[in-house]
């Protein structure tokens, strides 16, 4: 009862191990994994080593967007059976510290989570989760989707955290897996008008694809000129921060409405950014930061069900488990074309 | 330069007037009118002579759901021009009081509005309007459309006092204008299972084709039981009454899950509801209630116009000024086939 | 190693077993026991065997609110060591429900609660409890203001609810222990002026001594007309109503000023409140409603530790464990003298 | 009918005018003024000749918080008399756009502010304003209080924006005349753990009069450690940022709890900040901006009035109106013993 699994062995390489099938505890479901998301976070891992204070150890499993079959069920667990197909939420949580007991559970500092170091992410055939943690997914939302719940979940925290709403224009920077997934988000919620901005014309077409109303090339086009032209000199309403860059986040400044939410979930590389915060003042902006996500898994398998948004739209490449080599070495090296990779298990 | 007018000459008695087509002052556009929906609130002081304290005194203007084209355009006003086609909100605010002040115009003690005692509606072929109370309509978007824009403001003010938002099962009882402009509402917030509750089997069907998702016969289902089976038994997380009645109310008060929200848009006959609250301490529901609307037009035409709500299908009777009669004779007496009826002015 | 224990093993009878001290597990702490209040509900279920679904079979342990110095500690607990004064919440929750993940606890379906059947309570001289919900007292608060931090939890979960703040008045239906607290709660929250209604001059004098600005007889005065006297026509900004009754809550409808919160926090007899509906509904009112709290242990130690309310002065009569008897039977008989019983154990 | 006037004649040169005696409009009222405070908006208006966009044509009032006694009435005016105290606040804004029918009266941009070029200010003897904007003083609150309203309002409005709350602990950086008004927000508001740093020893005294409970000095210790000292490792609940520095903002994130509110009100030199960003967003700290206060006058004179609050103790020096040059250049020279100072007009 051996399983397959894609270790990192050291910088840029994985290799295959054979590991023991694990046993479900009481409260786990044993889920047999179909897809696993490929993540910017994983790759941040395997090209460096390292993000912050989170340093591989090799061999160690990445991947954290799982999405599989329960195939055994532990003693306690009454809401799964064999055979349901389930989206992996990757966190599990202390439940009992303060941020857990005030619902803020992605803040819980003793959260084990899918792939951060020392814990173990899922590129392999099974895995053994809390079973409170496994999403049921209805008849009509496949696995696929299931695994690309998790980024899906980071776009709704994203479009919670900044109240997008009916009848606002939201104006989204960065059109990566996240960026994409701030669109069906904001799309879910009611906005009606979206304005993308990137510097690739491939992710911007892939973007208004999914259902972005208008896009922006930065490198071709005065950013806030524009918007100011698309909203009629309103500017937007809302702006989601995707790209982690000092530019962006002052565009996205200047940019948006007075009173207005400024939602950043990019992470800059050198960790700071210098801002225009006189202007953001004088404009009375909010800035809400986004960690993770919380209580959004349900949610958004009930927006994919009901067929508003198109999530399987978002990935454009698929690898099998046994080339997650080159799954991982081409999401890195061509980031013009392969917008969200995902591997196939089994 | 006279319009015809209908007038309301006594309780069910309609006639015509002819009056001189009134002057825009500087911050004022005239319109002239193109569609008029006839509200419950018509037909009541047309049944009644009175809503609580306002006093039907002949001659007397029904009508305060308009939209037309705009014909002249006061000297101070710049973001209108003629044959922009509008939507009018009706009422008037002071702008100083507290509760302007606030942002809750809706509750302003001063408030003008068209059609509430001694204030004349606006079953004629012009009116002169604030021209910030008028809004532009797209090109996409038609004045019938623009008429329906006030009754669908209900429904928004509605799904926002009770936060209706993805993921979640609403909950609505009756299905009137007001019951299918909820709907509207609800789904333009991203909700994605709507369950409406009547006992007239047109209605019902109005709400399936408009976007409900179930429908429970409340003379023919046990409301409760049926509740709890569609929702796999959680309850449904938000409610909505439009009917009014003690009954529905208190079915409300049993089917959402505990922590919920009810929003309470219908008025009781007898002003008053004898409701069962220990079970509504229990569950700790919060009650939130509905007096028209504020800041909802301009939302309200984006979804609209963006083609995500079907807010022409609530329409099921239009009539022209000639019948008003009619119109409001049929309105009340055939309340299973007439579900909202539109004066077609010109 | 037995202690004492008072049990009802009637309706109106008590006595007393002597059981073995418990021992605590990993996650618990063993508290010798202080202060205990005595709760309304505590002499319903004394009174009558039942509250609602909840049946008391004896012999069965009264008690909820108790306060205490911690005896043993057990090998996981961290925050806690011997000889530390605490106040025990009285709920233990699941910690992986959808409420708790929400932050929402106090709505647990799986709650262990003391002194709600079949779970008893805490007049006793000892109980072993879980460690995260006993909460430290500082050293310039007592273990009878620990066993009070109880009540005062629903008077702060009542002013939470309501958005109790700084400038507004806020009128406060019911002068018993909850009334009370709910004036401490506003106190502490910053609300300047507060009404309060009852028809029983001595809680009224209690209520004025702490802290409460104002106070009406119902009796002898009209409710209505002397709230907008004091509030120079505006009516009130918020209204907590205690006492349960029909009249008292369509008097808060009556008093407040429109887009007011009302919190219902007492319950009727009868489970049922006939209530003027429309009226709260042109005038735009929330009503919120309280079941226990969530969150608050910490905030209201906090609150007493700064002096800024005086919590010890509820209490109106202390009764040793040898006297529970009498403590209930004069609880219960003479509702005009005693707005607060305690019961010290040690 | 004339009255001596404080003119600003070029960068640091003050000069006297006499004018007309202004003749109050319908809706306005004329306020003999007794008190107005010099803000450091006044001083940099004074020391550079502009703020921004905003640049000062001499000759031109400098003064936007008033204080004074009500001499003549408009013919509309109802809720004032001749003699009645008030406070003024000095924005008198459009009531009609988008942000003031939503109540962020603040954000209008067609806003009519006192002392903002070019728009004069009020350091004269008499201005007639609008009644509507002019609050009633209770008996036991001086003009003098009135006068200070406004820098308390800034105060309130960031306690506010921050959700400052009983049981919490409140950071404050920057003890100038907003920082101690930031600190009797909170007091008011029921914080009561107010830590405050700076780096001069007699505003960091002047503050734990005021009611602040710790104090940090920048320059002696180091902040983030003393700060997780104070506060058992928990770091604090809220952060109030006053000094406009780099330095202190990223103290602000490094010292606040995970989930906390940052609350932006200082004005940097540059217009920029360079932040740790990265770190916020693990914290997911929210950024929250001040930008004037809007909805605070009655609330603050409400607090005022209380006893709450000792608004009176910000003052450390009076001036009369014919030694405002001393006053300005005196407050900008000797910012180390003079944290706020007054003109008394008469």
């Amino acid at each position: 009862m051996t399983m397959k699994v894609a270790v990192m062995t050291g910088i840029g390489k994985t290799a295959f191990e054979t590991r023991p099938i694990p046993e479900p505890k009481d409260d786990e479901v044993l889920v047999k994994l179909e897809y696993v998301g490929i993540c910017g976070s994983d790759m941040h891992y395997y090209e460096t080593g390292a993000i912050g204070p989170y340093v591989v150890k090799p061999p160690f499993v990445l991947g954290h967007e799982p999405g599989g079959e329960v195939v055994k069920v532990g003693q306690n667990v009454k809401h799964l059976k064999v055979g349901d197909k389930v989206a992996l939420e990757p966190g599990k949580t202390c439940g009992h510290c303060e941020f857990c007991r005030e619902g803020k559970y992605n803040l819980c500092p003793d959260v084990v989570f899918f792939a951060t170091p020392p814990i173990d992410g899922v590129f392999q055939e099974y895995v053994a989760h809390e079973a409170d943690l496994c999403f049921k997914l209805p008849e009509n939302v496949s696995t696929l989707e299931g695994a690309l719940i998790e980024p899906l979940a980071v776009g709704f925290h994203a479009a919670n955290q900044g109240d997008a709403h009916v009848g606002q224009t939201a104006l989204i920077f960065g059109t990566g897996c996240i960026g994409l997934c701030s669109i069906l988000a904001c799309k879910a919620r009611g906005v009606t008008n979206i304005i993308v901005v990137d510097i690739m014309d491939k992710r911007l077409d892939k973007a208004i694809e999914l259902g972005a109303t208008h896009k922006i090339n930065g490198l071709k086009e005065d950013v806030k000129r524009r918007v100011f032209e698309l909203t009629n000199g309103r500017g937007a309403d809302l702006a989601i921060e995707c790209a982690g860059l000092e530019q962006t986040t002052n565009q996205a400044i200047h940019c948006v409405r007075k009173g207005s939410n400024i939602v950043l979930v990019g992470y800059s590389k050198t960790g700071k950014l210098t801002l225009e915060m006189s202007l953001a003042l004088d404009k009375e902006v909010t800035f809400k930061t986004v960690f993770r996500y919380r209580h959004i898994y349900p949610m958004a398998i009930e927006a994919v069900a009901s067929g508003k948004i198109n999530l399987k739209g978002i990935v454009t490449h698929t690898f099998d488990l046994d080339h997650v080599q080159e799954a991982m070495d081409q999401s890195i090296s061509d980031k013009a074309n392969i917008v969200k990779a995902v591997v196939k298990i089994c």
